[in-house]
């Protein structure tokens, strides 16, 4: 058997510069162990498989298609009959059709695993997608889901499955592979039009960071963060442009449809209608809407600026829009509640209502400037990295494997291109001061939103701190049941009934916000908080037997309930002129929580809502509605400082109620002061 | 060549528990590097030089003991010979008479690295002293500088004489080993009586964390931190008790303390004369004084409590203090300047005072308490750690030789136990929000006191909004120099001028502080700025050559001027009743940093503070001054959130004025709920 040591040992150990390699230093790392990996035929996870299998590993790739899995399998095999490895051929199975957005097939997936290696001891949950990426206010509630699937639930699903075999193994290890999008403990990322993204893979990381607890001594968890790498991803296939160029191109389109939406919204806030808007814009011809002198101003001026980017190569300084742009424009206008009372564009799909397209002849956006973008884009990368260079796949699947032979560490996430160094960023602190008078003035007489039902004391404190410090004129309650208003209407008797009003929205939210939109207007607040509470439950211990766990269906639930829940709000809020938004991470209700499953799960929401806030502040800032969203948290991060009675409970009420007007009344303008805008936005506050 | 690898491969790679352990894969891993180690004779550092030995490295250990180097010289060569390196012997060096206590003695340590191996790849700046182990108002400069010269100052030496030397090989790696007490990246660890300890820690990841970049491509910096380690350190030596048994003493002994300190303080408070409490306590009789109908109230149900503790066993419960004990009280009160008019107290050392010490027939602090402390600290710690046990010392190193193999990574701190997860935690936060005004009210009148002197617009700012907003009655400003008083002065124009005070400190500030207390009486609150700037130098790059880079000898005043002369006020602050103590870190002027070396100090130093100020903020609760602090930054973590230009600088400086009202006004009563106290204590505000 040749273990693949360099040539002459006594040589390379002489006092020169180290010639060896990271490969052949696996021999034996990883003997005896077996491997489940999803994703495994290309990328970071190719390469792990790869570098697990030389380490000693038998390793099984579950991946969608079966010919590159094929592929790889044969490279792997061909490498390990290199080695040496006797029956090379049984080291390293496949299993095509496995695929993470469909959560029914990974079930079978560990099965299959077991029946073909007798025993899982890695479990890497690699696979992913990357997302709609879109802003949030034009991401389908459909491409949210399917993300969150993907890349977060399916880790569930699968921890699920493996957990009470590693269990009964006495050992095991769970690999979650975040990114740099995940943030890293204590710190979100704020990159626009990669919400779904980042809120999936900042959820892998609290999903490690708070669970690794509950998994007894014997498991260990884990995420690595990769950074950008170099590979398939970055640099595109066939199929699919690569990650900078796709990126230059959503730019370019976004600033587009962002100054389109600008105008239309501009020109309605002084009181032209929706409809005549949109029909000048129908011609789509960036031409003669400039010249147009009796067209509303806001659209001349537009136009005109559109015109000035004219290029013979593309269709961009010529037509207005494009199909995809148009049909985002009118599902804004529809989402932000512009045509409430026009039902023939309310149900609206298509782009049917423009009298031109770009033709095909040339491309829309033109090559040059995507070029560009993506060169800035790519630099702005390489500066937030150390060594100014970007790691191979190669390099990070080493790293990893070297980090998944170290037992020691439990809980934590691995970064191989090192931690994180944004100009933008957003951390949890704690309320210490309160709102100057001068912004609470600015709240008398206006209407605020509370959408919630489950923390009634928590609402109605927020309620009667609106009405007694800022005389807000009415506080409109948006509740899932008639139960719930009535509980709100029973807690906040004490305050004059005429200011309050009660509306159920079931599981209609955005109809329930339009009927708000339509019968209430614009408020200038909207607090969102959780419809139900958290349960006490996560995997099964000896205290809480297998029947009592959290079932990945119930796991999907709660990610739907608290952060698909603050999507669907927030996708909405966004568009609505003159809003602050506030979202609200689930309670710990002081002494329900035995065995700290609900306050674990409390901060996996929290943490993971972090990616989401942080997202969306600023790319409210490049919308025409520049919408401040900020995030309260009720789940300290240590559960010694938790409130642990009444009395502190009640200090917990009263802090969220200042905690509201402090990230719910009207902001300093971002416009004015670039610095301030950096503190007062996508910021989470612990009370 | 024998390489050490199990009996049967084949065998061992079937699907059973894998039963090779790491020493195996160590063989080749660090082919040709060559590691100079401080400290290298026990502990982590000795594991670490075997595995660095065992794993083909060339290994100079350094440290005090000769006797102990030879020793584990020994050991490791015999190792080395047993697998069968070629001259086992010349490949494990060591230097004996280095101290990193003694900088002088680091120089010649890597000159002799390089005389005996040629290159160093690895510094491994693992040498330490566990510092004072004493409560900041207990602790002596002297003991304070030691231990920030040992542990931090020392690496600063070691990488200035390392890093031209890496850089000329093309390669290099720094490795700080740092510790759970330097908390990790965003979050600062508060335990008390560890205050230098956790500043030396803190400093060496955020030496880490900030000075990578200006390390160049070629030289890698991390730190590592490791928790609780089964080791000589916690066990206990012949020399020493175990770590658990030292701070179980410890808490008893500062119970006392704090319990007759408590009981001086309160008669005072009474306007009972100093002398006489002490002439009181002179017997160190607990039973006498328990009984003596005479003596005041606070001393006798002091006495009372004490006597309560009597066991046969020792003399805990009938002598009120040993001598230790009773020369801290009297440090403590000349500190806090009780003894100000009183010559003779104020000059006095040792235990002269008292009429008897406990005799040596017995132990003074029962044994059984000590052990049963031990045994809570010991608990509280595992429960820390994930997998509640802790690693042994072979287990850190392995973790760590792996970690070095892996050069993707750089600025991070790696914690091969895992991270943090503590009861008691500060992070650093924004301002949002503005002081309530029935704290602002409770300034009126009062006296507060402004200590600085390069940062002139900031404290001007403070000064007129504490004049204007919260009408204090004085404003007493400490420069060091005259000309600082005069340009606060002409700053300052627009304030009446008989509420404003200036006196000159120059290096005596402990001298001006008590000068201040003597003429102003107590402040409501003191804020502490650094008296100079940071300079803007870091390691030699092409633009800033050998000459002007910040030499040993400038980090360590750096050091001097921000942490040590926070350290001196908040010493004195920390034992004045009623004050609130407000930290300044140090700024960046806008436009003024070129190399962004001094950005990388500022967060440096920012960084390193938070450990001063959460552990301070601790112990103070323990004390009956009850002192809170808290910090503000002047740095922000991303370079690009910095105030860019004049206005944003404008607003920069009007928001520390709030943050100075926020932090140094009047707190809730600590005592008043455990909830409020973890919130308002020990927190560090971004402005």
């Amino acid at each position: 058997m040749n273990l693949y040591l360099p040539a002459s040992i006594v040589e390379a150990s002489g006092a020169r510069r180290a010639t060896v390699g990271f490969t052949e230093n696996l021999a034996g790392l990883h003997i005896g162990k077996v491997a489940l990996i999803t994703g495994g035929s290309a990328g970071i996870g190719g390469a792990v498989a790869r570098l697990l299998a030389l380490g000693g590993a038998k390793v099984m790739m579950a991946a969608r298609r079966e010919s590159e899995l094929q592929a790889v399998r044969a490279r792997i095999v061909g490498e390990l009959e290199d080695i040496g490895y006797s029956q090379a051929e049984s080291r390293v199975g496949i299993l095509p059709g496995v695929d993470v957005g469909k959560l029914h097939t990974l079930k079978p997936a560990v099965q299959a695993t077991i029946a073909a290696f007798g025993r899982i001891d890695y479990l890497i949950n690699n696979a992913g997608v990357s997302g709609a990426e879109d802003m949030v206010v034009d991401m389908d509630l459909t491409a949210w889901t399917a993300t969150l699937d993907a890349n977060l639930v399916s880790n569930y699903v699968l921890m699920h499955e493996v957990l009470p075999l590693m269990k009964k193994q006495g050992s095991g290890y769970v690999l979650n592979v975040s990114s740099y999008f995940g943030g890293e403990k204590y710190l979100a990322v704020a990159y626009p039009n990669r919400s779904d993204y980042a809120v999936s893979k900042s959820g892998q990381r609290a999903m490690v960071e708070n669970m690794a607890r509950f998994l007894g001594p014997e498991v260990q968890i884990n995420a690595i963060a990769p950074g950008p790498v170099e590979g398939d991803r970055i640099k595109g296939t066939d199929d699919r442009p690569g990650l900078f160029d796709r990126r230059g191109r959503l730019i370019l389109e976004n600033k587009r449809l962002n100054s389109v939406h600008a105008a239309v919204v501009k020109a309605m806030r002084r009181g032209l209608g929706v409809e005549g808007l949109l029909s000048r814009l129908a011609a789509n011809d960036a031409a003669s809407l400039a010249m147009d002198a009796d067209a509303p101003d806001e659209l001349r001026k537009m136009a005109l600026a559109v015109q000035k980017e004219r290029s013979d190569d593309c269709h961009w300084g010529s037509y207005l829009m494009d199909g995809d742009i148009a049909e985002r424009l009118i599902g804004r206008l529809r989402l932000g509640g512009c045509f409430l009372g026009l039902p023939e564009w309310q149900t609206r799909v298509g782009t049917g209502w423009l009298a031109s397209v770009p033709p095909a002849d040339k491309p829309y956006v033109p090559p040059r400037s995507v070029q560009e973008e993506a060169a800035k884009v790519r630099n702005g990368v390489l500066s937030l990295l150390h060594l100014g260079k970007m790691p191979t796949e190669t390099e990070v699947a080493l790293a990893t494997v070297y980090f998944l032979a170290d037992r020691a560490v439990s809980g934590e996430t691995f970064m191989p291109s090192g931690g994180l160094s944004l100009e933008r960023s957003i951390t949890e602190r704690e309320l210490f001061g309160s709102t100057k008078r001068e912004r609470l003035d600015m709240m008398r007489g206006r209407t605020v939103w509370l959408i919630g039902e489950h923390l009634v004391e928590y609402l109605a404190e927020a309620a009667r701190q609106l009405v007694t410090d800022c005389q807000v004129g009415r506080v409109v309650m948006l509740c899932r049941s008639a139960e719930g208003c009535s509980a709100l209407r029973i807690a906040l008797r004490d305050l004059p009934p005429d200011l309050l009003h009660f509306a159920v929205v079931g599981d209609d939210l955005e109809g329930g916000i339009d009927a708000a939109l339509s019968q209430h207007g614009y408020p200038t607040t909207i607090v969102s908080t959780p419809f139900v509470p958290l349960p006490d439950r996560l995997f099964p211990t000896a205290a809480a037997p297998d029947d009592v766990a959290l079932s990945p269906a119930e796991f999907r639930q709660l990610v739907q309930d608290n952060l698909t829940h603050q999507f669907r709000v927030a996708r909405k809020a966004s568009l609505i002129d003159g809003t602050q938004l506030v979202l609200v991470s689930p309670d710990v209700p002081v002494g329900s929580d035995k065995s700290g499953a609900s306050f674990a799960l409390a901060n996996f929401i929290k943490t993971t809502m972090h990616a989401f806030t942080a997202t969306l502040a600023v790319e409210n800032e490049r919308l025409v509605h520049d919408v401040p969203v900020n995030q309260i948290n009720l789940t300290r991060r240590a559960r010694g400082e938790e409130p642990r009675n009444a009395v502190e409970h009640q200090e917990e009420v009263k802090r969220f109620g200042r905690a509201v007007l402090l990230a719910g009344a009207p902001l300093p303008d971002a416009e004015d002061s670039r610095y301030r805008s950096r503190i007062y936005r996508g910021m989470a506050i612990t009370v």
